[in-house]
């Protein structure tokens, strides 16, 4: 399978979707956000094909969302850690559990914890410099010069 | 191409990737919340084939996200717009552009301001209940026992 680049849109989002290359990265992202770091493991846990799974890992490594790490103290053995770069993309995964668990009801296995108090944690919400929440609707995009461009919907 | 699902997973990000289908419906969306509607617009804005668009647009009606509206006055002519579920996902596009930005610097044509005061937006963060930042690294994934399953990262 070829791998679709999106550069030419001009979009940030875009850009971030090249990187992260397809909804099973996100899943190795999450799984490793879970603590998991061993091949083996990522297989086990989301259920994925192994040639599925090398070039997602691979990727993800050149990418520089993960790091291949040799973790072994008697012999070779790799592991796959997130770096700060693929920690940072923790927002983005909350981000569409909450979503989900909104619109779809909570079908998930599990819960996610403040790990100090055990207490849930808040929605993920956009807000302006003053911290105010902003939905869709109270933002404007607008080109590099402050021009608006459309309207948002 | 077939369509893979999620399902078994017993992952709400699992089950949100099901109902969002692939990078190009969330550039679909993220397109519509520009202020795109009609079929010509998403096709000239984004620069995908037709075939493809028509099947993201009919899975994102599908699932909820659009919805698919006859705004002809004079005959009929088929709108898409977002539906709450569809906007409600403006936290997750805003997220996923500004880790781009972060990590890739900003190769955006355009910029995201809050619509009243015309200042940038804030950076989505997680939060715990007091409302303090959460990094991966201050989360539990527990069960729905409550009990600790793998630590994070």
């Amino acid at each position: 399978m070829t791998r679709k680049r999106f550069d030419d849109l001009g979009c940030s989002v875009a850009c971030a979707l090249n990187e992260v290359g397809d909804w099973w990265s996100l899943l190795v992202i999450k799984q490793a956000m879970l603590g998991t770091r061993r091949f083996v493991d990522f297989q086990h846990g989301l259920g994925i094909a192994k040639n599925i799974l090398c070039d997602r890992l691979a990727r993800l490594v050149d990418n520089g969302v993960l790091a291949r790490v040799n973790a072994g103290e008697h012999g070779t053995r790799y592991e796959y850690r997130l770096t700060d770069k693929g920690r940072d993309l923790f927002t983005v995964v909350v981000a569409l559990r909450q979503w989900s668990e909104r619109w779809n009801g909570n079908r998930d296995d599990m819960q996610l914890v403040d790990r100090v108090t055990g207490a849930s944690i808040a929605p993920v919400v956009v807000r302006n410099a003053e911290g105010e929440t902003l939905t869709v609707r109270d933002v404007s995009f607008v080109g590099k010069d402050g021009q608006p461009l459309e309207r948002a919907g």
